[in-house]
């Protein structure tokens, strides 16, 4: 089975109903920008052993390798469209797994209204590495960047936070008391990201700034305020928990370290004036408002609050560490 | 030294004119296409030990991976714009080794007028392994594509063949015999592809069908007759040689199956009906004419024809095989 195989049995079919990907027989796919709209890229690239588990079934892997991008393109306020894939395979390659992995992403494009449009297929004796640049959509000039936070906006999350994080301690053996059914939750939330596809194009015109936690939240907190040139302050009883991750943390309370700096939420992380509460109330996704933006001269560039209003501690851990 | 700082200091750079890239400090880049344009888009992984030798100077290494990229642009007849990439760099990194790779992004940029907008970096303890997606415009519905040869039409190729292929022999002391100006050259041709990001957009309704030639004369000249459904002859004779593969194929008469087979050449391949012939020689480019593409009944896919019209051996090796 050679490389042109794979393209064939197992990629080409996810290339259906996008015209311009040639069925992947071709240099390059063509595709076309509707008028008063510019396309958005981001590329990300996944590493076995780093990004995801070598053992992580291949399903949830190709889940996750196209999940984390499209929640760029989320926080960018852009509709998801297409994206290529880049895989370098361990020799001698398995086919069962690539079937696997291929019906992944076949039921993830599904889910997420995306189409595999190119990319390229190489072998390697090192880890597998898969690289996804994902293609949206957004109306001209309404992008949004991490730029746009102002003093006196409110800060904002999507869906909870910390489940990913916690997932991965669970999957190490971490998290011993923890019951079945929360276990499986939160490993699943930690394999299979749930990009805010819907939510992100939902915040355009209403957010002032966005990013999506992929770092974890106090690291990518730290890019807003870092780009927009303000401070910011979290309201750490306003942090939203599922009921699992609030299990672990009522447990043992040192895991609100997790909550705060585990990556891999893939939650949207965002800033807006608080004249528009109403407009953020009434979408339909689950926001929070989690504390507020400052002058940057007020505080330091982040502040934790406890119930009290009392200083929280700054957990030391800040987001994945590649070098 | 983290991943944040490498993007800050060597990379961030590359992306200045470009003001949807955000200083690569946001999620994703913004794109405008103009008005008629279509977007083409191409991705191509390379690996160390496969796609360029570890030992390779990492400024040509920079120059290839962009290179093979914007070769699939043209070979597509579409203009480049820009690109992502993707590395997973083998830790501990080494520093002084990405400013080199870095300066030679920033030279290739300057000679094939496009602009770095987005990408990742992360770590591996695998070979280097380095992901470009390219980004280039095209009129709408004047992409040139694999699939439209017809009976009767010529087929051209850009430049000279072989000499990358050559290049690698001599590299690896195949070539011993050949002098030092020859191997240069040849080994120069190995290391840095240079794209046919002129010629591409040019053959716009001139060529029916093109590719890029990056598996070898034979194994690219396969795609086209297979996707068109024709057959194709290439007059061996007519074959363009550089001085130095001239001198290699006639001390080494078997090494016209490497200029037939070898890869990595990135000239461009495409046929055009024979009433265009004056309009391609006045190209500014080097084209030859090599052969003729045949009804598919008529003959086996590809035949090889000798200076007597006698029938030439088909070379047995057919590209690289990843797996």
């Amino acid at each position: 089975m050679g490389e042109f195989d794979i393209i064939a049995r197992h990629f080409a079919p996810l290339s259906q109903g996008e015209a311009g990907a040639f069925g992947l027989t071709d240099d390059a796919a063509v595709m076309s920008i509707d008028a008063g709209q510019q396309m958005v890229v981001t590329s990300d690239c996944l590493v076995a052993g780093v990004h995801f588990l070598a053992n992580d079934p291949p399903e949830t892997i190709a889940r996750k390798v196209l999940g984390v991008n499209l929640s760029d393109l989320a926080a960018m306020g852009a509709r998801s469209r297409a994206y290529t894939l880049a895989t370098a395979w361990p020799t001698p390659v398995d086919e069962s797994w690539i079937a696997g992995f291929a019906a992944g992403l076949k039921a993830a494009q599904a889910d997420w209204q995306v189409t595999l449009i190119g990319g390229d297929t190489v072998g390697t004796d090192g880890p597998l590495i898969l690289t996804v640049t994902a293609f949206g959509e957004v109306e001209e000039g309404a992008a949004l960047t991490r730029a746009g936070a102002k003093p006196g906006d409110d800060l904002y999350v999507s869906g909870t936070l910390g489940d990913a994080a916690l997932g991965l301690l669970s999957l190490s053996g971490e998290l011993g008391a923890l019951t079945g059914d929360h276990a499986a939750y939160l490993i699943d939330r930690y394999r299979c990201p749930q990009p805010r596809v819907t939510l992100g194009p939902q915040l355009q015109g209403l957010a002032s700034s966005a990013i999506d936690i992929s770092d974890g939240l106090i690291a990518d907190l730290g890019h807003i305020t870092g780009v927009s040139g303000v401070s910011a302050t979290i309201e750490t009883p306003n942090l939203p928990l599922s009921a699992a991750a609030r299990r672990v943390v009522e447990e043992n309370p040192d895991h609100l370290a997790t909550v705060l700096t585990g990556g891999d939420d893939y939650e949207l992380l965002f800033t807006a004036p608080p004249a528009l509460r109403d407009d953020i109330s009434a979408l339909p996704a689950q926001t929070t408002r989690i504390g507020t933006i400052n002058d940057k001269r007020d505080t330091t560039p982040i502040t934790l609050l406890d119930a009290d209003g009392s200083a929280h501690a700054m957990p030391r851990r800040r987001g994945y560490q590649h070098f």
